[in-house]
């Protein structure tokens, strides 16, 4: 119980990027700043999806809280593993840190 | 002349990531490091091919140049300007530094 709740909040302070609208993300990146006052927000995606983290954040942090959050860290890296049919795969994930100035 | 000269010799070290096929862009990193013996290359991208920049950053100096090469920085950012409609767009990029150890 006290672990769900503990990864619940940290959980908060991260948005994965998938395939829902577009602004679904941005919202979520912004409420985590002014309805949940977070001070830093982790915005996370694999694959094709990392373009669209990197738009999230642009369009969160100059558009909607210009001059108030900035990307303090961009972090890039891959994953290797075995699929289903055996072969080995590589996806790349990208790890976006936006923080209040 | 010179400047012409000049700007090739800067270009070397700056891979731009399009729609060409994706070991192309491996290829021209790899080389940059290896024949042309660069001691710093640069993968940029825009759009939808910031998620292909960072496959190329990944695969190259994991997979072609392990132990040799690393990522160094991580930028990200975007442009804003006015399209042939008269609309203000903002379009996201990447650049992604990788260097030798």
């Amino acid at each position: 119980m006290t672990t769900e709740a503990s990864d619940k909040k940290y959980n908060s302070n991260v948005v994965f990027i998938g395939e829902k609208p577009f602004m679904n993300y941005v919202t979520g990146v912004v409420m985590n700043f002014t309805t949940q006052n977070s001070n830093e927000v982790a915005i996370k995606a694999r694959g094709k999806f990392i373009s669209r983290a990197v738009d999230v954040a642009e369009v969160s942090s100059k558009r909607f809280l210009d001059n108030t959050v900035e990307v303090v860290d961009v972090k890039i890296g891959s994953d290797d593993f075995t699929n289903k049919e055996g072969r080995q795969v590589r996806v790349s994930f990208i790890e976006i840190t936006l923080k209040k100035k």
